[in-house]
């Protein structure tokens, strides 16, 4: 990833419409309008304004959106303004129900975002949530963002997907996972406990972490089995490929300790404090790492992509269709999404 | 398992005398010795003499053991004076090492626990930590505690161990969970989430709740792949297994529902409270109940067996030989799982 640019915007999508997307962007600017001052917008203004008129009631007056024709015109707008880059066309979006339609300015937006970042145009891409199925109603298959993204990134770079290999990183104000793998059955993700995969996470881990955090990453390592398997008493994968993979990324210079059991590595992440203390938790599964960050904060929780050539953030919840439209969603979780983006780098 | 008779005391074992078993009995007499009131401890009188005497400048005076020849002489002790059975012969132990002989004692410790809960002169056994490879050693191989008190369990009654299944159930203050499977690898536990063995998990739950808790429990159930499996699309167990496991079970009316996303489910059962909230989450493996009860509190962890003919809880820590007899060991999870046993029924 280049060096990062901190006098860009950044991309906030707009989500799904019919979502909770749009209520938390004006929720996070009402009650952070500085921290979202390089924010734009990228999705539909109709939907926007639509959004602020049914908010209005609880949102400081004086709040508006004002369209801008390039990202870099966010920099310039007057307090109180958010900048809004209309690149969907207009079409009727109900409140809490999954329609192509929403779906549609759902991916356009991403789409765009996506690639004003592979073009240097914005410092990083924050993603407010979208519906899966309303993205396959538009034709778009996917199975959330970062499949999408790596797609794009992939396509502009001109390389397959293998060749541009990226990471979920999830934090939680006391606890950051990457994962060897995602979205497959358990079953599949023990077999992708290779010593390659294992090795390319901890590769794409060292080498993400200067762009964000200014310095080189400490690695802890989860095991795959109960007690990390015991000395292979319950199950060998320890041994044969995570321990494997941990001594190369050490000869590669890679901060990286383990495999430790996991039933205690992740409270003991937490617990640890000074310069022992390791900087993220390498979970062999979805559920072995999402589980203890989910336990210890939801509602501050940050999803990373490691691995594209951009940063990329997005908050920990999907668009609860069920509350949508009520004006009952909580910005936490995306304030924390776009402090993480906007991360400044020493000397900058 | 028989209605509990509350007058009888609660067999306490010392544990492996190498390790902080010994230290962690004498700390919790000395700062709840009401709390004890009930213990008899069964184990090695020198070997619990020797632990006070190291710890004597630490402790306030005047306590001291009595030896007792019956466990229920251990309620008629004056205040100050700890029951111990000794049950093991004398024997060199030194603080901080693998043996034999500390093995030894701590089966016997076990072993006469066990029976004298099987014969009804107890009402709980509360056990301190053991070393797997000091039991080795001494000639009993068992993986733990759990597998050792079900053979004695179903031994003395005559059955084979497929008759008398059990399970382990880990609780924090703020999470109670029950393993579908224990010390097996990632990949046998998979084959191990069974329509029978998920069925059975919640059937000995069900019927475990009453005695300990003076009710039936509402349970919650993880499911085992991502997202639950997100209908098939993440592997099939919980269509082809877990969900007909749930079906069966509430024809036979337990309270149960489910399967649940596994990364959300622990969580939300921690966060919800009044008549909805669940006693228990009933995970798929070792880890995935796990990480959450020991994210959320390992000080005061409890283990606790389900499907024993008798109550049987343990503190959630090892032997910590690195610490043992340096005086720093913590006696809150002895005290948690003293007072998980200590539960007083309705109406007693």
């Amino acid at each position: 990833m280049a060096a990062r640019d901190d006098s860009l915007p950044i991309a906030l999508t707009m989500g799904d419409p019919a979502g909770i997307g749009p209520e938390i962007i004006w929720k996070a600017f009402a009650s952070h309008s500085q921290q979202m001052k390089a924010c734009c917008v990228i999705g539909n203004l109709t939907q926007m304004r639509r959004q602020l008129d049914i908010l209005a009631p609880q949102l400081p007056q004086g709040i508006a959106c004002s369209e801008v024709f390039h990202v870099s015109d966010a920099l310039k707008l007057p307090p109180g303004q958010l900048a809004v880059m209309n690149v969907s066309p207009d079409a009727e979006v109900e409140m809490g129900l999954v329609s192509a339609a929403a779906g549609r300015m759902a991916a356009d937006a991403v789409t765009w975002a996506a690639m004003a970042a592979l073009r240097g145009e914005v410092r990083a891409v924050v993603t407010a949530p979208l519906n899966k199925k309303a993205l396959s109603l538009a034709g778009v298959d996917y199975p959330g963002h970062t499949e999408m993204l790596q797609a794009l990134a992939a396509q502009h770079l001109g390389i397959s997907l293998d060749e541009l290999p990226v990471r979920m990183m999830l934090s939680s104000p006391t606890l950051r996972v990457v994962l060897v793998s995602i979205h497959v059955s358990l079953r599949q993700a023990i077999e992708a406990v290779t010593t390659a995969n294992v090795l390319q996470t901890l590769q794409i881990t060292h080498r993400s972490w200067p762009t964000m955090f200014g310095r080189s990453p400490r690695i802890w390592v989860a095991g795959l089995n109960p007690h990390a398997g015991e000395q292979g008493l319950f199950g060998a994968e320890e041994i044969s490929d995570i321990a494997p993979a941990i001594d190369k990324a050490r000869a590669q210079g890679i901060d990286v300790q383990g495999p430790f059991p996991p039933d205690t590595v992740f409270m003991q992440a937490h617990l640890t404090t000074g310069p022992s203390a390791p900087d993220v938790v390498l979970a062999m599964y979805h559920d072995q790492g999402l589980i203890p960050v989910k336990y210890s904060g939801l509602e501050l929780g940050v999803n990373q992509t490691l691995g594209l050539p951009f940063i990329r953030t997005s908050p920990d919840h999907g668009t609860a269709f069920d509350i949508a439209g009520k004006g009952q969603a909580d910005p936490s979780s995306l304030l924390a999404a776009l402090t993480a983006a906007n991360f400044k780098t020493p000397n900058h």
